[in-house]
């Protein structure tokens, strides 16, 4: 879970973001810079305001290329995408050229050629957006939408402007991180940017089949008791059980899962009590949440996907601006 | 059929139209409103003008969350919304979260999470749309594009507005539906909103299977025979035999519902010689009509689809302006 | 493959191009009209402009048919009508009304209805797209993107441009056409075009199975060795071998075809030393072409796309303008 991207290069020559692809190693003043734009986004997509977009991207190419289906997270980025004016495609790639035996890279050559100016890749294999900005010229840009169980780096960043829009500091942040840990690019994206951000108590909490052994290294402190590691925490961030990526031993039989590991309010009130309560979506109620706790007064779930979609105008402003 | 939509509350605080969702206890004024918007989109998307569209809804998101595939239908709203400007995103819901194990109002409070503006929705199942208009917030706005076998809203309007179009007055107007009207929402709509408008002679014709039983109640008059129902009619509409919706025993064998009920030249030459032929499509040539009256000069079927569009533009306009 | 368009009219009543189904007896200043529209369209469209759009179809409505899949097809002629401005509705075909048992031209008399302005079709069934065209009203448009083994206009015009773009002139080029030509309607479509330009020296290489038998006819030579058919060429066109066309004994086996036919350095070198090489995508590197052939630096095939884009932008704002 470490050092893995240490061939990533995610800048141009003259130091600026042009692609994003994971939270390792993206300095401070950077993330801070992605949240603070998508702050300005937020009010241009408030509910009030009748025209909810902004000619920045007009006349460019979002190419949505989703190698793993996905409509929650490709919806929002091509909202995000069309709020910024952009033309969007989407392409299942799936049904495409690859069926007729094409390579990753020759379908990348050709959208290139089409004129593309930002990719956004979600793929079941880690590393795939890595090879994709390794391989494109310097004007496109790609922004990586989830790649296997390595990395989700604008769910990270919406979960970073989520907790400092109600939290304010990272600095003495108390995060509680919930469940199937093993198989989430969330709870590595948010672990990074975490520690860059100054977070210095970032906690794991499950039962040693769903964990990764490197966490210590990473300063993350394990629990397997939700009594145990809620104490006190400023964040409860629960994570979907991603069944579909287990092999057969993992899977929690019944609702063992929800009995030891489930986010209940009796368990929330072990938490501080303006304690907020995350969820990356999309939630199995009564597995890992119990829907008091999602519907009650301390879930700030929905504020996620909100913030979501202004980081997500954010990135991609960002990178072809760079 | 006939006081299944009491809980239906389609008007905000103001008593103004937020929600299209049925058509039963729509008041009249609210209708011919409607009616009147539609025509002037009508000539906004003449195929003489270069450019057809305005940019009333710009900025604005539609989503288009069809539960239950419908390519026709979906086309009609995606065209409608985007010669409003508006940004549109399809949702296939069939290969989406749901599949993960998220609710329906799980999905719809993501969607509005990322400000969606109105909701299109299609579903199997009666009276869904209703459960999403009372659970979004007032500023989310809901346009049934038919749920299960219960209303079919606009496509009832657009068949107000080819009447008008045609026939100009409702008072007097002769108008019989033919075929399986047990399965038809269309009918139901078409029923509702003909009362409301003061056609005094609708008429139902089909086999006893093929009926609902509460016509009577709706005061439609009910014929098994076409040679009968169709005398001096001004109106005839054909709907599609929906093999999908029957149970074993319901399907019409062989020719044998052509023979009975099919709108042939010879039956037609019973309705008044002005009288027009109107089909919700997609017709079974053959089976509910013959192809000299689909074809024919009194078919007006293919009008239909275009006021379609008209008043999907109006509805949408309307309601996002309430 | 030489009379089969006798009753083909792509022309308005002013002698104007009002649809492109086929580049049999597409004049020549027809053609070279396309292609210097086009070459405006390529800079539009250069990666270092910021708006990569003109308005020319604002408002416009193009549907994008596709009865037979091609995501790669489907995207250029989106990014195309994206790039013009029009709206762009993509209908998969296979899971719509036609299902329900809606005829073909009942599917486009509706789409009709709904105001489209222009059709793009693929199709499984050879001159499909002639039938659409012979029977939509004279404001509509339909352009040809592949009819099964019939034509593909757009690909054989950006395939004319991009030999005149590296090559200049026609009269004098050695053109050679590699492989699957029997099955392909690409090579029709460039032999037809290439014989209007003027080109005298047509060659088709290939085992006798692959190559129709009508080549005489055409005035193209037939060769069944690389080694004497590349000998002196400007230009090498490698088809891709399309096994989803083929009948049982048809398809090659093993390398047995690359052994033979598959486009190699060595064989390359026969070439003139600044000859090109084309291949219209999907490539099967190892099998018609080796990979230091496809990307080396004679290859133009990235070149193809690009080019692509801007002649397709091109055909749709040329025939809706007339």
């Amino acid at each position: 879970m470490g050092a893995e991207n240490s061939l990533v290069n995610q800048f141009n020559a003259a130091g600026e973001l042009t692609h994003l692809l994971t939270l390792e190693g993206l300095p401070k003043e950077q993330i801070l810079h992605i949240l603070d734009t998508a702050k300005q986004f937020v009010s241009v997509t408030d509910p009030a305001r009748e025209v909810k977009k902004v000619p920045l991207l007009r006349g460019r190419s979002v190419f949505n290329l989703f190698f793993e289906n996905s409509t929650r997270t490709r919806t929002t980025f091509e909202i995000a995408a069309k709020r910024l004016s952009a033309d969007v495609i989407n392409l299942d790639i799936s049904t495409s050229s690859t069926a007729k035996g094409e390579s990753l890279l020759d379908t990348i050559d050709n959208l290139v050629a089409m004129q593309a100016d930002i990719f956004v890749v979600r793929h079941s294999v880690s590393r795939a957006p890595i090879e994709i900005a390794n391989h494109v010229p310097a004007h496109v840009h790609v922004v990586n939408a989830g790649d296997g169980s390595h990395q989700h780096p604008t769910q990270g960043l919406l979960d970073m402007y989520t907790m400092r829009h109600f939290k304010h500091n990272f600095k003495g942040l108390k995060v509680a991180i919930v469940g199937d840990i093993v198989h989430s690019r969330v709870a590595k994206s948010n672990i990074h940017a975490l520690t860059t951000l100054g977070c210095e108590d970032i906690r794991a909490i499950g039962p040693e089949s769903l964990l990764p052994s490197d966490l210590d290294m990473l300063g993350v402190k394990v629990f397997h008791s939700m009594e145990e590691g809620l104490k006190d925490v400023d964040v409860v961030m629960t994570l979907r059980i991603q069944k579909e990526r287990m092999e057969a031993g993992q899977v929690p039989e019944g609702d063992a899962f929800f009995q030891q590991y489930g986010l209940t309010p009796t368990r929330l009130a072990l938490a501080k009590s303006d304690a907020i309560v995350m969820h990356p979506g999309p939630m199995n109620r009564g597995v890992e949440i119990d829907s008091a706790v999602a519907d009650g007064p301390q879930s700030v779930i929905l504020n996620q996907v909100t913030f979501g979609i202004a980081v997500r105008m954010a990135v991609m402003s960002i990178v072809a601006g760079n």
